[in-house]
């Protein structure tokens, strides 16, 4: 069912189905290329663990407790990682999930996961992670080459599939195949994200009774897209996620796009009612399931002290005198569309002088990948946009533009709760959490702009005002129409969006997609 | 029908169905943004006539003969041309068709064709041509932006599309209107490519009785491409061109894209078996028609004395001692991919040095749109390759590539006529005919190395050897595949292929799409 079409609930009620209810029959084993944990050492030398980075680890890790005993795969991210995976050999490491993940001691309670790290040859990462996944996968699936100069695939890159992408794949699929066949060869498989769409199918060939999901957290964009690659490359992708029971994705045209490249490149009958694909004897199904936030957390966090003392400290540099605060959130990662929005707020101010001074615009952008040219360049062009509207702008003192280059999520949280505008104007992005987050804690009626290419726009679009990422005017007139709206209007608006979110938390994301295997576990 | 069905004949022998039993039944009128002639002034200040450019005037230009009292609306494209244009006021001029175009002197016979050219205003036409269509609809169809960088659409773009544009659209639907008036409302108007995007809706609601087409000659791509526009200025694109009664690509795959852009962006129910679109109470078809050549103009040219003597010149210099010769002829356009060829090449050359000194590479490359600053950029990475490439690779005085900036057709034909290898290599291409002309005349068994993504792939994939634009990997091995070549594989894969051009020239081009016409007429 698509979320818009289910009854909203309120934050703290019970959603159905629960995860509670969708608990699977069968073991269950999670791959992700980041774990829930990292292991690192102190000043003194000793072992110290810290939550795993990323979104979609926090959004796994809160429903680790409903995951009963289930292994998670992940690749060793540190020395430190790789030393307790050689340690903890072929045993697992059970890790306590909440409130803080720290490494179970014998015989101690809680909501726990096993964790399987996986030591990957650095040779091989590097072609694995730094050629293959990021940049080639990435730069596909978000539309970001300039296919007129890049990219140039040669020799290297075909190695890098070959050996790191294919090799790390293979690895992962052979440690999975052994836990599967421990478990007498019947579990349930949950695969994420774009690293690993080689290791379905090869799962599958050896362990014929496992019920496989893939969940691709990413766009999949349609099959000229995907020419980029050459057949022997882009058809081992296809197929390889084929192995699955159920390919997911966040959004209804995301999966539609995979059934076109099916049909396109694998010359596969499809069916587009149905959204499935016959292949050999099994049928894929192609399912969308949009991931959400914990609302329940969010609130909390948006409740402490540390959170309150920001949104004081935020409220008197900005909000003073009816003033307004314009707010993003963000990894500088070219998708993401930063230099481009902060055009759109310079031709807001040059278009309504009357707002310079009235109106500021803070960013917070965690600094991301910045060994990767196209990164590090993207982070001097969006340096160099701000001091140039800055300097046009500035009012007695008064900067329109705060531009902070941290990474601190409860500070960020301070700036949902605030701001008078949330602009997420990627030009492409698989689902966008941080318009979810800022939904459920804001307290000023906030207005979501939302680029109509992100996934949370399939959802939460009809009452966000539409931003189209490649148009500078329309999205500085955007940007007025959210500062003019009435407050009846962004208060309707603000409540339509809350309910949906909270509505389809993420424990529904994840019962949903129980509900539809547990199905294929009889 | 695929043409890849239809019985394929030999040069010279008629083909069915023919232009002439499909000529139409209603006055035929014409819009392309060049026309067949173009004036200037000679150095004695005397008026002077030329055919005008491109691919698709010269393609028209041929079928001129078989279209009967035709009107072709065209712009102004020089000064001279406006003053023809004021001069002639509403009263279109009179240009016999072959051998060479000129105007018709008083009661002259010969086939022919009424030449409308418009004025249009400077400024306009700067916006028309120079801002929208050319990059804007340019870029976004053959796939050419760095989305992350460009375009950034503000307020001149937004004019440059209503004012010029739409502007430039409107006199042109303007003059169709009078003209179909002119003849008691009804007329079979066939309008060309992606210049006229918004004419048909326009004619269509003052001459309801019309028979409209709109061929579209380059690449349509999916929805996401076109995310790239804003919705008021997409939706207005795909509204006008459902004003036809049938809108035509080069292959089923742009009418396919097609389809799905209408589904996705304008939410209007589709019929993917029947390929229609229900628009108000009418049916619009969606169909494909390659566009060919004129297999016997080209091999009266290859015949001609000019042309042997410049095979004659290629053979000396290129051919001795059993050497083989690799060539392309293109635009300097970045879709077309030149500089990832010569690094194949160079590839090539590294990995099998013992073809250093044996094979060469002859590009002629005819510089275009030298004022855009992507092209002018583009034409200096290609200087710089090449540089690179025969600094490495140079021989006894033997440079491995010859690149010549120039345009020379039939200089190009003798090429055609005695490589052994042609390649196409292009990123996006609408059909691209040098493929199909070599085809026609190549006289060495010639390999065709053909990009999947060019309008020809569809055709003549399987006979060719395939090329992946973006893998400079892969097109070096295809190079050394075609090289490598038995003489019989490549006799029978160059008689395939040519078989198929000729049983599907250009005459049949025109004729399958007045044939579908003529069932709207009645």
């Amino acid at each position: 069912m698509h979320p818009q079409e289910q009854e909203a609930a309120q934050p703290g009620e019970p959603v159905s189905p629960s995860v509670a209810d969708a608990a699977p029959e069968l073991p269950l084993i999670l791959l992700s290329h980041r774990g829930p944990v990292t292991f690192g050492r102190n000043a003194d030398g000793e072992r110290v663990v810290s939550k795993g980075s990323g979104g979609l680890v926090t959004a796994l890790l809160g429903l680790a407790q409903y995951l009963g005993d289930a292994v998670w795969i992940c690749a060793a991210a540190t020395e430190e990682d790789a030393a307790v995976a050689r340690e903890a050999k072929r045993h697992p490491v059970r890790v306590i999930t909440t409130p803080m993940p720290h490494v179970a001691d014998e015989g101690e309670e809680g909501p726990d996961v096993l964790v399987d790290m996986i030591e990957i040859d650095e040779e091989r990462q590097a072609e694995f992670y730094g050629v293959f996944s990021n940049p080639i996968l990435w730069f596909i699936q978000h539309g970001l080459y300039g296919l007129a100069e890049s990219p140039v695939l040669t020799a290297a890159e075909h190695h890098a599939f070959e050996h790191g992408y294919a090799g790390v794949n293979e690895q992962m699929a052979d440690e999975l195949a052994r836990l599967v066949e421990e478990r007498d060869g019947r579990a349930l498989v949950l695969i994420q994200d774009y690293h690993f769409y080689l290791v379905a199918d090869s799962v599958r060939r050896r362990c014929p009774n496992v019920v496989l999901s893939h969940f691709v957290h990413i766009p999949w964009p349609g099959p000229e897209a995907w020419r980029v690659l050459p057949p022997w490359i882009r058809e081992r992708l296809l197929r390889g996620l084929l192995g699955s029971d159920i390919v997911a994705f966040h959004t209804r045209r995301y999966a539609r796009n995979f059934l076109l490249c099916v049909q396109d490149l694998l010359g596969l009958d499809v069916d587009p009612d149905e959204m499935t694909i016959s292949v050999d004897d099994r049928t894929v199904r192609v399912r969308h399931y949009p991931i959400s936030v914990d609302p329940a957390a969010l609130i909390a966090l948006a409740d402490s002290q540390e959170v309150h003392r920001s949104t004081d400290e935020l409220s008197d540099r900005f909000l003073n005198s009816g003033n307004r605060l314009i707010l993003r959130v963000d990894r500088t990662d070219p998708s993401k569309n930063v230099v481009r929005g902060f055009l759109a707020f310079g031709t807001l101010l040059d278009q309504h002088p009357e707002l310079v001074g009235r109106v500021s615009f803070l960013a917070l952008l965690q600094p991301s990948r910045k060994d990767v040219p196209e990164y590090s360049d993207y982070i001097s062009n969006i340096g160099a946009t701000v001091a140039d509207i800055n300097a046009r702008h500035t009012r007695e003192g008064q900067q329109p533009i705060d531009l902070q280059l941290v990474e601190d999520f409860p500070f960020a949280v301070a700036a949902y709760c605030v701001c008078d505008v949330l602009v997420v104007n990627a030009l492409a992005d698989g689902m966008n959490l941080v318009a979810k987050e800022f939904s459920v804690v804001n307290r000023r009626d906030g207005v979501l702009a939302l680029s109509e290419t992100t996934g949370a726009w399939e959802e939460l679009g009809q009452d966000a005002v539409t931003l189209y990422p490649f148009d500078v005017q329309q999205q500085a007139d955007a940007l007025y129409e959210a500062l003019m709206m009435s407050a009846d209007e962004r208060h309707r608006r603000l409540e339509a969006i809350r309910a949906q979110v909270v509505g389809s938390d993420i424990q529904r994301w994840l019962a949903s997609q129980l509900d539809d295997l547990r199905v294929l576990m009889r």
